[in-house]
């Protein structure tokens, strides 16, 4: 039997599952509002099997009326993701400045190389043109 | 091809490659040193595919040196994750304000079925017998 930090990474392990808990956190859905978008590259019961994965998981909750039983995101199981990703927090900050400091040279080398009268608009211009 | 968020996810959902992260996450070490704590339960082959998955998400590095080549932690997969949490932070926190909640009736339920002179230690009380 799979632990159950190893089922909710496993859960999040896939697009489609991940786009779900997206469309689920602006509110509860059926399953057949949440299978639409997916129809075009699977068959309804594609969508329910996933669906299934995030309710073994826990990470969503079907209500129980017997007509319109609709779908709810519950996070609580990504607070033990959270739990268990505080412990690299230091590592992931040093990965975080190495990138920093990857940028800056990167943007240094660019600075060089682009000609000082190349027309090109500063991100510091105020850009009139919405829409 | 699997997306490079659902390849961590994937590579997170094991409690033997959580531990070889673990380990690394106190220094480098090599793949005997990593397969050392397993040894009991899988092959050395077993450990070795684990540490291939790491590395293949990203999570894990191999040294260059011909003899000695040392893993090391790379933690960039996990900014990728904490970005895609974050999205999911209102709800993380409303599922714990819930539990919350609930921890609170059940202490006070707790509270009343205890009566009050049960010999047990207060949590308030202090404990001199250390060891």
């Amino acid at each position: 039997m799979q632990d159950t930090l190893s089922q909710t990474f496993s859960a999040l392990a896939d697009p489609t599952r991940r786009a779900i808990l997206a469309r689920l956190r602006h509110g509860e859905a059926s399953v057949s509002e949440l299978a639409e978008p997916f129809l075009g590259q699977m068959t309804l019961p594609g969508v329910t099997k996933h669906l299934k994965v995030l309710e073994k998981a826990g990470l969503v909750t079907k209500g129980r009326e017997a007509q319109w039983r609709p779908c709810t995101l519950n996070a609580e199981p990504l607070n033990d993701v959270a739990a268990w990703m505080d412990e690299y927090r230091a590592h992931m900050e040093a990965s975080l400045d190495r990138l920093g400091e990857y940028l800056k040279t990167v943007t240094k080398t660019v600075t060089k190389t682009t000609p000082p009268s190349a027309p090109t608009t500063s991100p510091d211009s105020p850009d009139d043109h919405h829409g």
